[in-house]
């Protein structure tokens, strides 16, 4: 079954969607650029989601729904935005469909068109503070911190599994608030909430940092981004948080009587991850074999597999590892006995580590002698026997041992792949080999976009985190302030 | 605030709108037929389905995720599917828009026209089976269990908050088995967990049974539905589950291969609740008051009221209060202390009504000097003095006794307004008066036509639970085999 997986090395994108499919993620569909989600695919996207909405909560925040369609004419409310999105999205023109009058099938019945088209949400900014006009009077009424979960469509050329597809599922947060300060205070929190989530649960280190102009979010006044980086060196995008200013609300005519007596327009945020968080996920951390999933996200945590040459052995392997099997689920996780008796030990070994499951235990004749399992742990691949009575203790220690190795693997890949130079010509070099490029740049769009032509990389961000260092633009010379990350990306 | 609301009495309809609106639990939105749920409302959602999510998993589904759009030619492959959800639909024309020429706003490009029309789904058994042709070969690959949780639009022209609106959320089970007998067994297992989630969370009585071909979900051998009375004596159908013999699979050829060797369409079940089941919670319980929840679906359970005179009592009444909280927090339940200083505690009173909070503790000065607490419970208004000592116990007690009460005065209900008659005249005038006349059919769906007509009646369901009992048509005379329910309906 591994035999199956293009290699890495070979086609490191092909890689990646023989993966999504094989490990039973997710699939294609029969509309263009939408994909159905699988229910392992889903499982892990569950956890994700839930272990996001609890730290939403923890942080004050409440979830609500919006419509899913929005009348056109509110995407021209607000200048930018209409350019950033209005543009390739589904537009709903009727609401009737009749049978073919030829008798066959049915067509659109040109009779019931809609008055003002609607389009599909590709973000929820517009309807929802066209709402919250009605929900919000006073200072009283502020701040709003609201989440909502739901499915969003960009139309989008070019699609992949999870890293971009038409249709996708995501969460954004809109929050309303009296002060400019109190707004960009909440964006900065919620990349905070990003990075930490994608630290703790998905094992995975990212860069939090500024968006240039260039690269903002269609109506913000200033966007953050966490970035991750890929086993190919390429940059990907895992979530944004947005400082909308006063920019909806101008253009929703959103005011509030201020504390101090006066009217004002409110201050916004926004705020979303998506499921291409499942794309970052298993290009950072898979290999040759198939996925690779920190326990913290793994719907699976352990699976038994019986060895046996006579099926009345099976029962004998069963009673033994039963208490294990308890003992584990009885400290919280998920174990499988995986009974099925018309596969081979050796398809099923390939099969859980194509699926991504941290640890696999076998169990045959001689361990049910010797008191013995043989614990393999997948991330590294590593298998040992122990003594029975250890197991539990062994299993549970490499839960933490495991996502803590994945993080620490695509740390130190981070790393290995980040490189100063204040040179052109090497950062054009190492561009070619993957990998993110600290270097000077000007501040200009200009020279932003000379250098993407050129090298066909972006700066990804200009990060939160590095200190202040004055030098000069690594294409025109001009004085800068600090590095910023330049990479190729998703 | 209370006297805000229409009386059920003055106007049935009025008092449930107002009450929608008032709680904070949904609005009406800037786009036709389609709401916003509001957090207070999403988080009595969320109690639901994350109970009926554990309901599905207790039963062996697993969840996965498929698009929102179906191609419009989908719908013509299964007959009578096609009639009865292809009609009044959302339908995507064109993926693009672009700059008004004239220089105003954004237009639809008319170069961006898609070959084929996409519908926006109204439900998925289309694009499920599909998929499903793609996964199922062998008899191995059955039974798939999956349930999907999405969001449907369906063009309704006269919608209501929560009962019929043009999007609403939902889930929808897709189940794929080898025999008839088996995915009948589903969907009777299936109607089973919704009435099971109706009874103990809900706390709300309902029938099950199964619908008449006239009533049938279209595609559908056999619906099954659970059917609740209101507080105006109608009913409202709370949940279906759907034998679909092998009509999808047929519509989308799948067969698979059977364990004898032979080749076999695949037999399927569909079944589903929605956001409409919001409504049934609201109307079947509430008063005019406001909101009346069960505790097991309350967002919070017991609130906190302060009473105090100088703001300097307010502390000391935190103090005293906030091991009861913890207390109860402790047990599971959510409390809030409503220390907002700018409200009189009589506004809050009628608030926390008008919301539904099962319990309110009120805490003043008297309380503290006497030791005691005031608590009022809100399915029957009572108010009962305390000693603080014993308000823990007192109010965990509550929540079992006010979960049960609500059910019982719904049960109570219903069966006072639960008619059997054999006179055609006093089913009509009963109907009138409002509530289920139980009589006799003669199977005919032309007769249930012309009593539909003449009474404004449909049958509601076949019940699963009655005995036989031989008879004669209200209508016609014809002999009937067993009561049917007959009611004005949601």
């Amino acid at each position: 079954m591994a035999k199956e997986l293009t290699s890495r090395e070979e086609n490191y994108s092909q890689w990646y969607n023989d993966l999504v499919v094989k490990a039973g993620l997710a699939d294609s569909s029969a509309v263009r650029g939408c994909m159905v989600i699988k229910p392992y695919g889903y499982a892990i996207w569950e956890k994700m989601r839930d272990q996001l909405d609890r730290m939403f909560k923890e942080t004050g925040h409440q979830n609500a729904y919006f419509p899913l369609f929005i009348p056109k004419s509110f995407f021209s409310r607000e200048a930018s935005h209409v350019e950033g999105f209005a543009k390739e999205c589904a537009v709903v023109t009727h609401y009737r469909l009749k049978n073919d009058p030829s008798g066959k099938g049915v067509v659109v019945d040109e009779e019931a068109r809609l008055e003002e088209e609607l389009v599909v949400r590709p973000t929820s900014e517009t309807i929802i503070w066209n709402t919250y006009k009605n929900w919000i009077q006073s200072y009283r009424d502020l701040p709003i911190l609201v989440n909502q979960w739901a499915n969003v469509v960009r139309w989008e050329m070019r699609t992949r599994l999870f890293l971009r597809t038409t249709e996708f599922l995501w969460q954004e947060g809109h929050t309303a608030h009296a002060t400019a300060e109190e707004a960009m205070e909440e964006t900065i929190k919620m990349i905070g909430v990003y990075e930490t989530f994608a630290r703790n649960f998905m094992a995975l280190p990212v860069i939090r940092g500024a968006k240039t102009a260039n690269e903002r979010f269609a109506g913000a006044v200033e966007t953050l981004s966490i970035e991750a980086m890929m086993q190919d060196g390429k940059a990907l995008q895992s979530g944004t948080s947005h400082f909308l200013g006063q920019n909806f609300a101008k253009a929703f005519d959103v005011k509030f009587a201020t504390r101090e007596g006066g009217l004002d327009y409110v201050w916004a945020s926004s705020w979303g991850v998506s499921t291409r968080l499942m794309g970052a996920l298993i290009m950072a951390h898979s290999d040759d074999n198939g996925l690779v999933l920190p326990p913290k996200l793994a719907p699976v945590h352990a699976v038994i597999v019986p060895i046996y040459q006579k099926l009345e052995q099976l029962p004998l392997i069963a009673e033994k590892t039963a208490p294990l099997k308890k003992q584990l689920e009885a400290a919280g996780l998920t174990v499988t006995f995986d009974d099925r008796d018309t596969l081979k030990p050796g398809f099923k070994f390939a099969e859980h580590e194509m699926k991504g499951i941290p640890v696999r235990v076998a169990v045959g004749p001689r361990d049910l002698d010797n008191n013995t399992v043989e614990i393999a742990r997948r991330d590294t691949l590593e298998k040992k026997v122990y003594p029975f009575d250890q197991a539990g203790e062994v299993i549970l220690k490499l839960m933490d041992e495991i996502q803590q190795n994945i993080y620490n693997k695509a740390l130190k890949f981070r790393e290995e792949h980040t490189f100063i130079t204040d040179s052109y010509q090497t950062m054009q070099e190492l561009l070619d080999k993957g990998g993110f490029v600290m270097a000077h740049w000007d501040g200009t769009t200009e020279t932003e976009e000379r250098i993407k032509e050129e090298t066909k990389a972006t700066i990804r961000c200009i990060p939160m985190d590095a200190a202040e260092e004055p030098g000069r633009c690594i294409l025109t010379g001009k004085p800068s302030a600090r590095r910023v990350i330049f990479a190729r990306a998703y």
